[in-house]
């Protein structure tokens, strides 16, 4: 018999006890101000029938995972949530509108891993379907800013457009526009002329790119204004265009200053796209976040904490006979919803449990020896500041809090 | 073209809002007590390589859900947390044991749906690898009755046995003994004759179940009651068995005496479980939630919050004229960290709006007529109450504190 591969599956991801909690850390940040504004979650399934996914996604259809079940269905792993989405308004017609939906989380990709892309990752998206005012994007767009400003980040900035200035255009046109902050102009003419494009096209591109706002930008800005949005944060882009071809309305990218990974979070309104997928059409409007992006940016800025165990004090053993007296303590700790462990080794030399505690970054170590035992105290060590005293039941408490 | 099936596939499951707060609020409080206990985060990915699964569930192996992915390689849903954590023990050999780990993400089974089962369901596991001590099994049941109790529930019973009394019998007798609660002894026997086990082994299964506590119990008891563990929670059940063959020492299974759909938490020791999977032998005990019958017997119990909106406040909007003021409004509340949502439409009916609010179980609407801004007053419309009053801005916050 072979040796079995225990191994991740290519593009996929373990995420050991320090790497969960900081994700968590962000993804509660986040959902605080999610919730803030009204949005509400939302849990679709990793399956869905194969033909809900298909003719959604283009060229990139071929990225889907899937395959027929043992009932001989076709099924697919969710590519993204937005057709999820589409389907959940579909289903469930008594929703009420609008129907302001978060959804945190994975969708799948048979992305090439050598490009570093994941074939497992977290999508957060949000939305806002049945509402055809720009307030409602305003909304989203303020909400983006509070976000980041919530996450401590201080340097980034909303790029706005409005998609409909392009409506004339070819869509090949419209996807050189989209590389111009990674390519430049001239690169981005280049394409257009070896993709056959007229002098004409290339010309409007240009003029488009130095156009003023359009009237629902101005509305769209003014809702920003009285929703006390800083305008540092925010700024009409007439050069973004967005590749995705659903847009409809107002389009946006946000982009961190020290972040070269590319933008954080995009988004934009397509209000002509849940009527493709059912006989209901309804006006949408949504936001993405790249959350692998975001946490790689976070990090590089230093603003994930530190040390994030959430386990306050390791309770040593020193023996079978005193562990009464540790078990005893480390239950007192719980009652006071101080998250202590106790060592589960009574055999285990003192040094051991302390490398213990150290590898796990729990920062109290508590020592109850046969001294401590009779006089009521605690030895207790702060493995941060490298300092240790013995102290009474009461200021345990103190100490800990 | 055939018309789409925009439906969830069957055995799988929509959350819609107020269901994913229901579940996020259970396991919030499942997951405060985890982390009371030092127990750390985990997740793993949804896929693994087929052969990873293979061989590790006996029977069962036919409900996984596996498929070619299109680079060739088998791969398959994961169909349960403990191969996975396994995988995980063999691939990160420096993570410090004991690993105490909790996993509470979806797997897939393709069960016949026909028996009320889900497809996709969600697992909670609780597992500490690598210590052999009888403290592990007893921190993990005092674990269970806090988790019970933090959820107020009143009546519930952890069932406790030593598997290792049955070690000598044919698994076919265990497996037969464990129906014992739901047919009864007589069946029970009927059932092992049938199977063609002898009458000594009939008699053998008989008096192990008026056996006394093992060794190994006692010592598992003395440590929850130096855990503070409340007596009327646990007791020792000769009869108890558990179906699955790995177990290797203490068992337990828990009732809860209103719920009438099976155990709601189950587990015991596996100290040969991992050796079988990777080269490095590790002792392990751990226990699992059945995280749908909890939700199940917690609504039946009337445990769960019955509104469970997280939007404080409907801020609507009467016309666009009165609009910077239900913004400011919405916003200086957001400030203040209470939820709250602008109605989207200012062209809306104030009676829409209302009804908005209601059918999301939204307490109060607030509404900012001509009248109101001219005072720089906000009327407050209690919808639980069904009261009314207009108050100043600063009254505003107290209400809805």
């Amino acid at each position: 018999m072979a040796k079995p591969t225990f191994q991740t599956p290519k593009g996929f991801r373990d995420f050991l006890p320090s790497e969960v909690r900081l994700r968590s850390f962000v993804l509660g940040k986040m959902q605080t101000i999610f919730e803030s504004y009204g949005f509400e979650p939302l849990e679709t399934p990793a399956l869905e029938y194969a033909e809900t996914l298909k003719g959604k996604y283009g060229d990139e259809e071929k990225l889907i995972y899937e395959f027929t079940d043992r009932g001989g269905r076709q099924v697919a792993l969710k590519y993204d949530q937005t057709v999820p989405l589409s389907r959940v308004i579909s289903q469930y017609k008594e929703l009420p509108k609008p129907f302001k939906r978060y959804q945190i989380q994975p969708v799948w990709r048979a992305e090439n891993t050598q490009k570093g892309r994941f074939r497992e990752f977290l999508q957060v998206d949000l939305d806002t379907v049945g509402s055809n005012t720009l307030l409602a994007d305003a909304e989203i767009i303020s909400l983006i800013i509070s976000t980041l400003k919530f996450l401590e980040v201080k340097n980034f900035k909303v790029y706005i457009n409005d998609r409909k200035i392009f409506k004339d255009l070819p869509i090949e046109a419209v996807r050189s526009l989209d590389k111009i902050k990674k390519i430049g102009w001239e690169k981005v003419k280049a394409e257009m002329k070896s993709k056959g494009l007229s002098q004409a096209v290339i010309d409007k591109v240009k003029k488009l790119m130095e156009a003023k706002k359009s009237r629902d930008l101005e509305q769209l800005f003014s809702y920003l204004k009285l929703m006390q949005v800083e305008e540092s944060y925010y700024t009409f882009d007439p050069t973004l265009a967005r590749g995705l071809d659903y847009y409809t309305g107002p389009i946006w990218e946000t982009y961190l200053e020290s972040y070269t990974g590319g933008a954080i979070c995009s988004g934009g309104r397509y209000d002509k796209l849940i009527g493709s997928f059912t006989s209901q059409n309804l006006a949408a409007t949504g936001t993405s976040f790249g959350f692998d992006r975001l946490m790689e940016a976070l990090g590089d800025l230093k603003l994930l904490p530190e040390n994030n165990s959430k386990t306050k004090a390791l309770v040593t053993v020193l023996g079978e006979k005193l562990l009464p007296n540790s078990l005893w303590i480390a239950q007192e700790l719980r009652k006071a919803w101080i998250n202590s462990e106790v060592y589960l080794d009574p055999k285990a030399k003192l040094d051991k449990q302390i490398k213990y505690a150290d590898l796990k970054e729990i920062p109290f170590v508590l020592i109850i020896g046969e001294k401590e035992a009779k006089k009521g105290e605690i030895t207790v060590k702060d493995l941060d500041q490298r300092t240790q005293e013995t102290v009474s039941f009461k200021d345990l408490f103190t100490i800990l809090k």
